[in-house]
């Protein structure tokens, strides 16, 4: 269920009536880790199996399928808004490193650098040689569109898809967070045995910040693209990582703001 | 500094150009409190001291002025990406509570009830009798655009802006984290004395989420208004909250999904 009726007043210059609209469904999820909680985030219920492998994957805290033995959705109350992850028993998991958005290296000081340099202590550049055509890429907004469901219902979902290179579609994932609609198809991937992703290419309907890009290179996808702006982080993130980061995807046109040797006209 | 210069390739059906272009500052900011590092957060660089009080305030650690002796924010290296924040000899803060993003209630679960039951615990519902003209708000937006002027530049900023009831703008401030936005607008009625916003309007570019409604409550903000969609919860914390909440606040429309009665026409 990711959207909920309810009874408005809509305001406009002919004056008020009462009607029905259908909102985005946002609940709290807690994830476990071997039964130790680990993360409440607040999210679109479904695909809560995905959104839980892929946030340990783009924590760096798991990396093949065979790491986690067992995830469990089940309900403890209506909305189920708990999962229960097992992990294999030779994954030794620092429940220290679990705290999010620290990046903090001691030798530069806190800047963007230094939060670059600690990502890149667990995850390494991408050097792979990847191309994309710019004409697959110039498909991929209307597809997103048309299979956005309940966006066009609510207005109030976030969207994350990941491509081929060759612009075939493998999925896509709503949520009312961006982060989580994008773990949510990298989870999708690990679950599945796809990863890495190092032939595709991520989507994201709105835009594009540095924690976007680190999910990105958690999953090795060597090509980001972005309906909106990316922050001026987020394309020194791709420069050094070896991603292209397209942003203003769409009507046809795009800005390339890190390693456009990836596109081919 | 708001925006960044960066080199780009721009793509369009007549093929490609070498351009400049304006990205959003994305940077990482530690907030201390006695010294003592209580979050990192990636904030566009500005108006630090507002964002760690808003922080605080939110998060219901302080609530009165006097509350903070002193708000430091000084360079550690280039970007000045640490702002310290000491407290007077008489507030006695609970660092536990400052792990965000954990309203569980063991009582009936995780759920969205139980969530606005735990932010309940620390922040009443508004029962003041506030009203606003519709007149009023249908402006707003007009207003924010052309006071918004990093995002004109770059796309890829959020704002958040407070206004008296009488449409009268107090303060608007951007950034490329929306909570970020919310927590500066409040910061600043924080720190010049002008808080409890409680015959004001929460004006966000975005969508409404729990945690805009959240962060509205702590500072006893009656009416919030987003340009773009709000989430089921969002709408289910204000109704109980007594806040009235409005979605879709555009071209002399908008649909009122919590405590219509204080729409006056």
């Amino acid at each position: 269920m990711a959207s909920k009726r309810r009874q408005i007043v809509a305001l406009s210059g002919e004056g008020s009536t009462r009607k029905f609209d259908h909102l985005a469904v946002e609940e709290p999820l807690e994830v476990r880790v071997d039964t130790r909680s680990v993360s409440v985030t607040m999210r679109t219920p479904g695909h809560d199996a995905e959104l839980a492998a892929g946030f340990l994957v783009t924590e760096g805290l798991v990396h093949k399928r065979r790491d986690i033995a067992q995830v469990k959705t089940y309900s403890r109350n209506d909305q189920g808004n708990v999962v229960d992850v097992f992990l294999a028993p030779h994954v030794k998991l620092d429940f220290a490193k679990l705290t999010r958005h620290v990046f903090v290296s001691s030798s530069c000081g806190l800047c963007g650098k230094a939060s670059i340099d600690a990502v890149h202590q667990h995850f390494k550049p991408i050097k792979k040689r990847v191309v994309i055509q710019s004409s697959v890429l110039k498909k991929m907004p209307v597809q997103l569109n048309s299979v956005q469901e309940t966006f066009a219902q609510t207005g109030g979902l976030h969207a994350a898809a990941i491509y081929s290179v060759r612009g075939e579609l493998v999925v896509v994932r709503e949520d009312v967070g961006r982060h989580n609609a994008v773990d949510k198809v990298i989870g999708y991937g690990f679950l599945n045995e796809l990863l890495p992703y190092d032939n595709h290419v991520l989507l994201v309907s709105g835009r594009a910040s540095f924690e976007i890009m680190q999910k990105a290179l958690a999953a090795r996808i060597p090509i980001v693209a972005a309906i909106s702006a990316p922050s001026s982080l987020a394309a020194e993130f791709a420069q050094s990582s070896g991603q292209m980061l397209i942003g203003f995807l769409r009507a046809g046109r795009m800005n390339i703001y890190a390693h456009p040797e990836r596109m081919r006209n």
